[in-house]
């Protein structure tokens, strides 16, 4: 994926580069597969900073992002975690699907995130203030948001929130040609189909399939599959929990990928 | 912020400083960003002492408040923890967002709080009666409150309480216009947005934007976004879950801010 | 406070003489700020002996009360906990609020309670029989017992069990007028005010203020804070849980300090 | 309290030698201070083997039972718990209120409790075989017994099974008189108060007062309070949970002690 | 207990050796006390293999089950735990109970039960194959199962499952008497109010007793107690949760003992 | 089982081998004992890679995959987990059971699985690029989904996957001659069994018995057991929770088993 295809997306390059100028953190929100994690890869290329990613779980203490003490020699040294490091080196700390940190977790990010961007370290005894380059962002899919998991409105307005969706059919065909080298009306048939699903969302609800996904499945016919086993493979059987394809998924399937049934013409 | 902010806002100033001097602890209550942490800054600026600041969570246990054996040299030192440490150094010791913190962790405080004022260090066998300049503050913010996060009163009733709100509109521009430098007519439209959103709050139910969410939507005015896509990104999608931005929202925002058609002032 | 306040209120001076000449465990039980905690100062000067204070809470370990091993020197070291401190001391051990400790944490005190007056150390391999000197006083506030954590039966068949409750309003003004400094008139209005409260309290549903609450905003009158104004910010906000004062409490408090509108005669 | 008093009530104490020469364990049942824990002090005297008691609670591990390794001068050392030492000492191993402790720790007592005799110490890697004078004694009070906290069929059957209840009202009063050296007429008072509180056991809903509470009164009465005070204080107050003395049931005690209403006789 | 019970009882000592033949596992299910332990210890000695024995329990960790590094001179070294020392010997290893362990736990047998018949100790870094002899043996009491604790059915899949249950009346009787060298007709006495309560079960609802508990009541009587204490004791009592015997279950074992109004011929 | 088995029941071997030649991550889904553990072993042959199987539970920490810092020679020292291991060694990594790990676990498996290869251990501060060899490999079983259990659609959506389910009747018995080495005749009857509970499956509620189970009444029956004790002891008994065969089972059973009356033909 290139720059152009955020700037033709929307303005989220330009105020992504506008709220680092400025020094204010970023939370970007999306379905899955849209693209959140490369733009933010795309940003550090552009910024020209090093991306120190984390990725946010259940189980993620804020020692895991701040550091500390471990045994060396015998002796008790403390050692900075991934946030720390990041706050030092002055990096882009991108915090991916921020939502399923424990929330106790987060509470280290909020003197980070105001005026004072700054990292206390009360175990360590050690404050470290923030360098003009150093910027944080988050991320978070709000398909996933419960009323147990949703972050805390104080925590939210800490940030300038960048919403994002998916590229429109042409762009996501490009997409999929660039990355899988697959020719282009297979990968419209396989845009086609994906579309096709995202509409029935409502009926079947389910998650609907990412660019991830198509680009997958695009690999696979690169490999030698058909588009149909493709599409059953990595579009339909990943929407439903039990792995398996149900006839009316099929069916959606086989029409839009009809003008397949030609000899496959990437191979 | 200055001094005069907090003196036009209430009598708060003047009775932190009473209890200060009779050596009171003080719990501030209030909405998000409206000002809590900042005045604990500024009085410690007032009162010529250090503030030292504790972010509560559910994880905060009274060892990280008190402090805690390390394994040091292959022996185990104690090592005081930032509350041992503010006490010992005389400062204001400040416990951000207190409700968030374990009720058991609080129980340490208790004799901090009363006649006593003295910190029992059971661990490590050790009473610190604290000096005369020590001062405990502590914070909440009302509208996260909930049954099982309640403070006891048995603990509210050991200090003076001290309600804040949010800035009159006036003086929330002034303070727009000095944190981020733009000019006050967009000032006055970021103020008359959140005041149409935050009078539209019984119909929307969610956490009203701070002042801190217009300063931030002030910053990237001032970075070259447009007054709407900064209402949109800093003000509007905080306000839900899932960071996107209702059409009614989006309404109301481009109302407030109809006079800003004309190219931005502020680049 | 002084001797004569717990001989005024009832028979709870003598009887805990009586019972730690029988060297009978004491519990006291009674609302937030009845003076539990003075009590057991008061008893330990007239007694002669060393008070040791414990907070309760629900983290509190049998480990935390008796004691744990500990690294030191690259060995592992016996360090009693302070109960143990207590019992070997023949100190007076308080456990203030006892009903917030863990159930488990208070099997260790069975063998203390009953005939035996001993103390098994099982992971030091340990027996302390207590000496003659050594009394436990618990304390708990029956206004926060729930079914999770009421005591057991047999746990409080083990004490003399002395109910306390507040000075009458006479005694009450003068205590105030003793801690705080203040004229007895201004304390006469705090109790008014207290006692008006108190009296409002099935229909409020919350914790009625405690004399230490009246002692708080006489301090902060002393300091020059007007008598409403103390009674806001000392009184009534920490009645409820959002800190804020309601119109109707603000009337009681106004009605009751009524005769305050002449100039604060404690400056 | 001395071996009559078994005698007395029942077969328990000849039930008990014969299990013991059986080298069958055994389990007493019965309500708060009915002499569960007596009885078994009294057989190690009878029968001349040394008691290990251990007080069961939710936190105690089978590690707690029969021991750890512990870090010793640098190096690992296995340390008999105290399950472990009565097993080889041959002692009588006493679990207090064992319905308390954890079913999971509970586990190791299978191969204890039938043909084998055994203690597998699978981290130490030993096997500990009982001698025969090794007794293995559980009690609990199933007052308290919940679908929690029920103990297994499986468990249960292994153990010949004692149930034990109160004193008919004269033995008690001899009791308490000789405990307290208080004159029988006192005692007697305490008595009749007793069982007229638990013949309004189904009234009230509590555990009824146990011997024990009769005998810290009488200690009381013996140090000079007055019979009313003493049954407030430790007859009737521990009745209820929040400490307080119901109208109801002092007219019942008042009733009872009637004839207290010349001078105490004791003093 | 000697083979022949076993042999008479079923075929089970036949498919266990069949299946220990074909290095199959083994499940015995079945009442509690009906001989699920003494047939694994029969067949150890039947086979010529030592048996390990692992009570499972709710906090049995497969660190409990595999080994785990344990620190020694100053270094940590790993150590076999009980099944890894099974699986290395070539020992028949009985996990006692084993619906009663953590589902996770279970997880490190899957490797040992299918085709491969290995151990995979991923901390330790070592791949342990199974000797021929080495043969695994789980047991549980159906009567004990519930949704939150039912073994997975992929897990039940993996054994060859021999269902046992009580011996017929006379094989019973046969048992007491060799166990507990009592007489026959008291022996069968106990059989008989044995089964007139295994009959009255429904009706009742508990576990019914075991032939373990008439084997104790047996050692008790011949110890010198009369038949109906030991019924009490050792049969009725442990059916209840409180230890306490109904009447109507008395009714029933003295019915069943009636003959034995004779002097005790065990004495 | 041979390559021919995989490649007669689907496509699941060529695209298997598509997706590893596209370095895309494969999720194997379908019941117990269908094969899947069997397909990556095979196309671990098939492919010339090493397999790590990592059976997934509840309790395994992503530390448990990624490694940890162990102490030796008093020193503290990185050492690589499993998953560490296999991505280093570019081989066929297998997580048995996926959906059983916990899902913060599961985080550590997202920058694998996607365009960047790349495994991040934060502590160990170390980012391990995958080799070209490396491919990562789930399973789960969607009978045993439930909704706190569900992996994430963005979890699932980065798999290429395949649905597998169970061989035809005649393959099945030829897998069951070939791996237990019974006459074919025994092992068409043992299908036609199976085959009538997998029918009478939706009546009865259970999880259906595998081909696995068959080879295991297979093996039975070659060490001499009955056709009808085999599927009893094998197929029919883990059926029910209580290891138990109901009736009407055994009557499906004998009457597919019915041509065994004839002597064993096995032995």
């Amino acid at each position: 994926m290139t720059e152009q295809t955020y700037l033709a997306n929307g303005n989220e390059v330009r105020l992504f580069e506008q709220a680092c100028r400025q020094r204010l953190p970023v939370m970007l929100t999306g379905p899955t597969g849209c693209g959140k994690t490369r733009l933010v890869e795309h940003m550090g290329l552009l910024l020209g900073r090093p991306v120190v990613t984390i990725s946010c779980h259940d189980d993620l203490t804020s020692s895991d992002l701040v550091g500390r003490f471990i045994v060396t020699g015998g002796d008790v040294v403390w050692t900075d975690g991934p946030l720390t490091r990041a706050v030092k080196a002055g990096a882009i700390c991108y915090l991916d699907e921020v939502v399923e940190a424990r929330h106790d977790s987060l509470a280290v990010l909020h003197s980070l995130t105001d005026h004072r961007r700054t990292l206390y370290l009360d175990r360590a005894g050690e404050v470290v203030r923030a360098p003009e380059e150093f910027m944080l962002v988050c991320s978070y899919n709000p398909a996933y948001r419960s009323s147990l998991k949703e972050l805390k409105p104080s925590f939210r307005q800490r940030f300038v929130t960048l919403p994002m969706c998916y590229l429109p059919p042409d762009r996501e065909a490009e997409v999929i040609v660039a990355e899988a080298g697959i020719g282009l009306p297979t990968a419209q048939r396989l845009v086609r189909c994906a579309t096709a699903i995202r509409t029935a969302d409502e009926a079947f609800h389910f998650e609907p399939p990412s660019t991830r996904v198509l680009v997958t499945a695009a690999h696979l016919i690169a490999a030698g599959a058909s588009e149909l086993e493709a599409a059953e493979a990595c579009v339909l059987a990943p929407l439903s929990s039990d792995g398996g394809v149900s006839e009316g998924l099929r069916e959606v399937a086989a029409a839009s990928l009809a003008d397949a049934d030609s000899p496959n013409p990437n191979r």
